[in-house]
């Protein structure tokens, strides 16, 4: 694990650590097997895998997969999918969106080229289904179709948030309620889909699954304003991308959509020097980022994602007290404290 | 059904009319939920499949599951999925290669944009394994499972093919054995592939699914040498792309594998005036071709694809005949004898 986690509870700061470490094992073994000429695809697939990131799904994958009372070493091959389908995203998502650094490293593209960086991301989707199926040693057939059928859907869903996300950049106005189900398919589908899958494998009722996935489409919606409020006001270093560059690349955020709401003409033609101006200049985009935070939007939306979190939590705490549902809560927490 | 057509008997003819109809009607089915907003990325996912194409690999699952005495109507979700990933390794292959036509109309990134194409890919890999869980209602958990692992073993074998296609285009000899590597993963793979999951589904067993194994594999390759010869030298209106494009993006096909092999020094020259130079002239394309023809290249590979054709043939002919036999015995004559 990287830094960021200070702001962590020592229990779940362990029990991340042990996730993350058997699901990476885990794809390790799954891209072992690799010939001696396709390298450049296994390394450019592995990329951004190899440089870190949280695995913040699949620690919900074991741990909702313990909370209802299952073993979570089953749900392994799942956790990985769910970390896999996430990667694949990112790295297409990256070649979309220009980014030229995730995780402080270059992106896939920036590396290996365009046509490389479609091919690894389409290799992660493959391999999420290749390490979905190794669960079948020990998931029942039905548990296990329902978990693949929940990847499925909810990949299409991602696809969905990112054409709306791509199509907002061309609008001039987006209402708050688009942006929220915007994020709902981009960003809480997947985190929703990774407790459901851990439920699921650990044989949960429908009544608790219903309940991890309010929690976690509560908690997912928080962690994505998280994000954009970081995205304007992290350290640059400790975030592992730039500043700002939400902006420059126009994409309505929460921050934008609110601040637009809010300013008086000249204060929009502020905003938009920096929103969609990829040749912005760091004054352009520091002069919005300091309007958009006076305007009260970076406030506005840290409260919304407090709120979500409360919500998120309050979920939770139906379920019996009990380890996994300690280290589930403290994760919600973590979620809106970040600071990467 | 569109031209090109006239080398396939009636019952061909007819059997490919229905399975095509059957298949589209189902993956229609399948984005028929669409919500509103995202209708270009539905657009972009529908466009090549609604632009044509052959449905070959559709017709393979159903006829090898009658083939093996199963009941091919409870394969048409798995004959879609097939169709699907077809459909999704074409898009993204048309980004990397840079391609601007196929099946006679734009290809998805030159209508929708190089993001869209890619989310379309992404759309359409995903909505694969949505019309395979279809399958649920009527196949076992066993042989669906079977079954998805098929697909997603294959894809990831397209993936490496593709690499490896791209990776040819840089270097400056490729062997013949590793031109056959090549192209049996990236073409005859998805051949082999719905062959035998029409075999599963239809309750064949492992020395029927074997046979049909063999037999896909060789006809998957002679489809793929075909393939390049007519990407010299068919009818571009027919053909529904520009000839020589394989020439301009530097790919390595058997052609000019073998051609180069029997160059001298200025022959050479006059090939690589064409090959990997995108702004090859017309007459510099032609003058390669007729080069590469004199040489023997194009005749070399017809003959080879034929031979190979025998051999599937052989394969197919060790299971007693039956009329989806024959149909299947017609599809591989078609295969060799098509124009387009």
């Amino acid at each position: 694990m990287q830094g960021g986690l200070e702001c962590m509870s020592e229990e779940l700061k362990r029990s991340l650590d042990l996730s993350s470490k058997q699901v990476d094992d885990f794809i390790a073994k799954l891209f072992s097997e690799a010939g001696q000429r396709d390298q450049d695809l296994w390394k450019a697939s592995m990329h951004l895998l190899s440089a870190g990131g949280k695995r913040l799904r699949p620690f919900l994958v074991l741990t909702s997969c313990e909370l209802v009372g299952g073993n979570p070493g089953k749900a392994i091959p799942l956790a990985a999918a769910i970390e896999l389908v996430h990667n694949f995203t990112l790295v297409h998502d990256d070649i979309m969106d220009q980014d030229h650094l995730r995780r402080g490293v270059p992106t896939v593209h920036k590396l290996y080229g365009t046509p490389m960086a479609i091919l690894a991301g389409d290799t992660l989707f493959a391999k999420a289904y290749e390490a979905a199926l190794v669960a079948a040693e020990d998931v029942s057939p039905k548990r296990l179709l329902r978990s693949v059928e929940i990847i499925t859907k909810t990949t299409i869903e991602i696809c969905q948030g990112q054409a709306l996300d791509m199509q907002f950049e061309q609008r001039s106005k987006v209402s708050e309620r688009e942006y929220m189900e915007m994020i709902a398919k981009k960003t809480a589908a997947l985190m929703v889909a990774a407790s459901e899958i851990g439920a699921v494998v650990g044989g949960g009722t429908p009544r608790e699954i219903n309940r991890l996935r309010r929690a976690m489409m509560a908690s997912g919606l928080a962690f994505q304003m998280v994000d954009d409020v970081l995205g304007l006001s992290a350290d640059e270093r400790r975030l592992g991308k730039p500043i700002g560059s939400d902006l420059r690349e126009g994409k309505r955020t929460l921050i934008t959509i609110h601040g637009l709401g809010r300013a008086g003409t000249m204060e929009k033609d502020l905003i938009f020097r920096a929103l969609g101006n990829r040749d912005a200049t760091f004054e352009e985009i520091r002069e919005a980022v300091t309007l958009l935070t006076s305007l009260g939007a970076v406030d506005y939306v840290s409260a919304k994602a407090a709120a979500y979190n409360e919500k998120a939590k309050g979920e939770l705490r139906k379920f019996p007290a009990s380890p996994p549902r300690e280290r589930l809560l403290d994760l919600l927490d973590y979620v809106v404290a970040r600071d990467r």
